[in-house]
């Protein structure tokens, strides 16, 4: 008999990674022999150790179908680490009770870099303590950058929600640049890397339009080279927008943001560029300026995904099911271009272990030489990602979000207080 | 043989004010005999006082029409005080002089509280400089702050989006708040009246439901009741979202905003309310918190815009061309509730002089209580307002907003210098 699969999602949310669970669920009741149950955890890894499943056999099928539309992570995701596989993590142990006891085979970790690590330790711990279970990673990250796979789902609606967003701002700064404020900022995700930075400049076609100054985790800031082009760009246009990434660091690599508090990966919790940048350009520049945090905004945006990137989410979660049928282990479900012009894509599976840890930055030849925009190849790979607009349904004005039962599985273990 | 007329955009600018353009043109092609031409000031009354007139006669048709997609102001806007009438502002001489030499009858005058006092005083300085010029008013404002009218166009498409946006932040925060963000703040515009922050209520339907805290102007904040609110409901729910207008001010009438610069009408400028809530939450409470600040974003949102705000906004175009014809002078066009249940309303017209400078508040009967919340009454009130989804016409994953030609038209007087 079939063993059970747990599904866990992991890491920041996005508007498209329940039509990833979506996938995962549909595509396992259509091939109802891969296992007996389907579990999702709640709150991801934190949710297994503490037994907490639920059983989405439960759920009506109308209701999974509905998933697609659904921002937010329905089953709740965390940020957790797990220690080195080779240590005395007691949290390893419980959780490889815990699969035992519910006799899971297989396990989906649904999440972006430090998930893929976490998705590889359990696969080495499964071999450590000689339980066997199929670790598949699928990805997800708005910051697209998982390593060995084109895209990464979520990172596509918020491209077209930064690319839109900085349009229309744009045109209403425009309309009154003449005797108000001159100079917009829009401050957007991205730690480490400028990959949603980069798709605000898919709103305008050169420096002249907006967004007429991108700032990039990957080029090290520079006060007066970055005064000195916000004054160039109000000289020539009248008024100057900039799409900042929360990541822009200077040359010692010290970041913008003012904030300084920790997450619990033990990354920098950022804050405050829109804030430095918009000071720096009072101050030294005497320019009326206004500054947009978007925030949580960019990336629960389900209003206004992409249907790109929708139909990407639900594809990988597909191809995972079907690489645990075929007997796959210790991969990530990747994306291929196949080509640009017309976009075409299919899924593969990459050895977890080359995407472990790897972050993917926005490559040089990407941004322009100035560094302050992106280039034709830049736009040759993003705006595939953004085509379609995936409309959720509405109902009085509001979108259609439908949770599930998320009934929970009973326990067979005694709790744990470690957490 | 009939005279000219002009029409000019003033204030902050919508998503929906050239919705407003669009139907002041097409009304008056459909009366031939009405105008001879019809321009639009560059930049609202300063374009007019620089002679900067824009000949909307020379736009093809099908660019008219697609005004009704397009955000910002097509025109330009400004925010520009004209002196007291009984005094002697030479702008006032000088805005004479240009409507004499270009033998203007008519000033559709399209803006908000500050504009439709303009367009009083232009009203009075007629009669005083023994000019006749009818001056009609058309409301536009996303604060909702005039009186004597049900709505303001623009803020139908606000509410829609602060209320989409909290509901979909919320379902963000919500997944993760186990182990991560507890308080998450949307800061959204309101200088003295809370209905932009009211409208993010409709997003749930009582303090158990995201948005579990709103900040009105109308509302003295108190800090130690606010926190122990936040804590109630980080106890009950596991999360708090918070929708914090900037005007938001203590018992003294203090902003809590931090920032503290004037605009040209001499308003505070606001900003950082957002930054002081997650200070206190933080310091005083410990809980992990992120702050979104919808800046122009919310204002300017076009590709969720309301169908209703956006059939608003154009029939008081058309309904102030059809009051200019009938030979009306002094009035605003406004929009009048008819019933709440199925939505019904009309335009009409309002003296300009009860309108200008009143300030609508949000009601206290709109309030909850503990001041934290909107009442029925509020959603009754509000909900009609964001039915409806006016979404634009997309190429390449990108809304397509086109431009006008703005074609000038030749000056006939010589430069004025005093501005």
């Amino acid at each position: 008999m079939a063993r059970n699969a747990i599904y866990a999602q992991s890491g920041g949310v996005t508007s498209v990674i329940n039509a990833t669970a979506c996938a995962v669920i549909k595509t396992s009741r259509n091939h109802p022999h891969a296992f007996s149950s389907l579990y999702a955890a709640r709150n991801g890894i934190v949710g297994i150790l503490r037994e907490e499943l639920y059983d989405t056999g439960k759920e009506p099928s109308q209701a999974i179908d509905q998933l697609r539309h659904l921002p937010g992570g329905v089953f709740g995701s965390c940020r957790f680490k797990l220690g080195p596989p080779e240590g005395d993590d007691p949290n390893a142990r419980r959780l490889f009770e815990v699969l035992q006891a519910h006799d899971i085979g297989t396990l989906f970790y649904n999440g972006g870099g430090d998930s893929q690590d976490t998705c590889s330790k359990v696969s080495e711990l499964s071999r450590r303590f000689d339980y066997p279970v199929q670790c598949i990673g699928i990805p997800k990250t708005v910051d697209n950058d998982l390593s060995q796979t084109d895209t990464c789902p979520g990172f596509g609606s918020v491209a077209k929600y930064v690319a839109v967003s900085t349009k229309e701002a744009a045109l209403d700064v425009q309309s009154m640049c003449e005797t108000s404020t001159k100079v917009f900022i829009l401050e957007v995700m991205g730690r480490h890397t400028g990959w949603i930075a980069a798709a605000g400049g898919l709103a305008g076609n050169g420096p002249r339009e907006p967004p007429h100054i991108i700032l990039f985790p990957e080029i090290a800031f520079d006060r007066r080279t970055f005064l000195r082009q916000v004054v160039r760009t109000v000289k020539q246009v009248g008024y100057c927008v900039i799409v900042a990434s929360e990541g822009t660091r200077d040359a010692e690599g010290a970041f913008l943001a003012e904030a300084g508090t920790k997450d619990a990966f033990g990354h920098v919790q950022l804050g405050g560029v829109g804030t430095t940048i918009a000071r720096m350009v009072s101050d030294e520049l005497g320019f009326k300026h206004h500054v947009a945090v978007a925030d949580y905004l960019q990336r629960s945006a389900r209003h206004i995904s992409s249907q790109t990137d929708l139909e990407q989410a639900y594809a990988v979660g597909e191809a995972a099911v079907n690489a645990a049928v075929a007997g796959e282990s210790g991969v990530m479900v990747s994306i291929k271009r196949l080509n640009d012009e017309p976009y075409r894509w299919e899924t593969a599976t990459t050895s977890i272990k080359r995407v472990a840890n790897v972050e993917r930055n926005v490559p040089r030849s990407f941004i322009t030489n100035n560094g302050f925009g992106i280039t034709a190849r830049a736009r040759r790979y993003l705006s595939p990602l953004i085509q379609g607009e995936a409309y959720p349904p509405y109902r009085n004005g509001l979108p259609l979000y439908r949770g599930l039962l998320n009934s929970l599985v009973p326990k067979k273990l005694p709790a744990y207080g470690e957490l």
